[in-house]
């Protein structure tokens, strides 16, 4: 929404702190006063008083010159990931299932057009991680978001289609609609997704959806490989099933949390 | 701070949105307009116009009565800064220090039976470094060795006293596994250890220990200064109250990150 047409609500001093607080990332570690004004389209000024506002928080350290995020600032995610319960019942089964097959595991759920990491075993944890809790990508270029996006009603396929850039991120990443929509039905009918370096050279990754006690599809779990380790053919043969597997244990595991949670504030069938 | 005494940059709105943000958690995934008022002590009127701007920016989802956070949230830091390690956490804390004091600065873990250097900021930048990341020594001879040792179970570190070879680096090194032990014993009583040249003449070193959120030693951070330059007694007077600063601060911010990462994956209390 263009920023002259927002709703009389909005505050717009919050918008501008939340910008200013995702100015900073793995590339922008530390900004001076300057580099956030511009990053945040903001006059110094302004940029001050928030940066300054974050400081007396307990969100921000300044050193005289430049500002960095602290680790106070991981309440605010911490804030979802304490009332969403999937990623801690999920995450022992991941654990096993890395400990078992030595390759990456996560659990991913749809935002919008993005699939977003909300659990994730690496396999190789000296390795510096690039995905971590949060990380995001366009849902259809993965193979979670496949395994999700393929048990949509038809509608909201097709809207997904239409309004999608399927922008070619390797030489095969499928970007026509139709074949994109061809794919989704395999993935819908065989139960799972499996993504052959659409997304990055080298990167394989099968991923199952994750049902919740009424059938409804609420995340996915993948497995990720270098391609080097493993042909398409023997992830299919010999990393699918321990992951669909480990799926039918998470889905015990929250069908047991969701009816128990469903007892206790009383929504549940009296049968 | 109390409220009324704030700066005149703090930009109330950004802390009241922050706290609203905040005001779910694992016992309140979803609340309802007036439950948030009341969490964050704002009027219905505030409480609305920061969660309908959330909404807005797609951090808040709202079904007609109850609001919820959305994954988009972890965008606020937690997808850069979830995946710091302890020295990503210390450095800047160890760069004040040095800032302020102009000696070297090091955090350093056990390893068997050594500490290695894990980060280090040096006092002067100029002169060539014989210590970096990866520098290992016997533990039982350093002060950051001495320090995390200090807490382990008696049993062990009489194992360590047993095994470890003391070999006299300098005229003061304690070579006596009895002389050690009463040094450990002292070392675990005063939360800290101070080294005097029993490593290198003309090097002295202070060290305390880093504890997680559930009071292990994890690590230890130490200042080292030549002996020209600080006594003993000025080592303990001057340095040493920095040094703890500096630990309770790298604790602070770890307590947060591991907090987070906790519940990210499944080990959190529920509270």
């Amino acid at each position: 929404m263009p920023a002259d047409v927002r709703a009389p609500h909005f505050v717009r001093s919050f918008e501008r702190g939340l910008a200013v607080i995702r100015s900073f990332d793995a590339e922008h570690p530390a900004r001076t006063l300057s580099e956030v004004a511009r990053a945040c389209g903001l006059t110094r000024a302004a940029a001050r008083r928030l940066l300054l506002t974050l400081v007396d928080l307990g969100y921000v350290r300044f050193d005289g010159r430049l500002f960095c995020l602290t680790p106070r600032v991981l309440e605010l995610g911490y804030a979802y990931l304490a009332g969403f319960t999937l990623p801690q019942i999920a995450t022992p089964h991941l654990e096993q299932l890395v400990a078992e097959l030595r390759e990456s595991s996560s659990l991913c759920v749809l935002d919008g057009d993005d699939v977003v990491y909300v659990a994730r075993v690496p396999a190789r944890r000296i390795m510096s991680e690039t995905i971590t809790v949060g990380t995001r990508f366009p849902a259809l270029v993965t193979s979670v978001g496949r395994a999700i996006v393929a048990h949509l009603p038809d509608e909201q396929i097709d809207a997904r289609l239409t309004r999608a850039e399927l922008r070619p991120l390797t030489g095969r990443t499928i970007t026509s609609p139709d074949a994109l929509r061809v794919e989704l039905g395999r993935v819908r009918r065989q139960g799972y997704a499996l993504v052959d370096q659409e997304l990055e050279e080298g990167l394989r990754s099968v991923a199952a959806p994750v049902r919740d006690r009424h059938g409804a599809v609420v995340a996915a779990v993948n497995l990720a490989v270098h391609a080097g380790r493993a042909s398409v053919a023997s992830v299919r043969r010999e990393l699918l099933p321990h992951l669909l597997a480990t799926v039918a244990r998470i889905e015990a595991d929250l069908r047991g949390t969701e009816a128990a949670r469903a007892v206790s504030s009383g929504t549940a069938p009296s049968g």
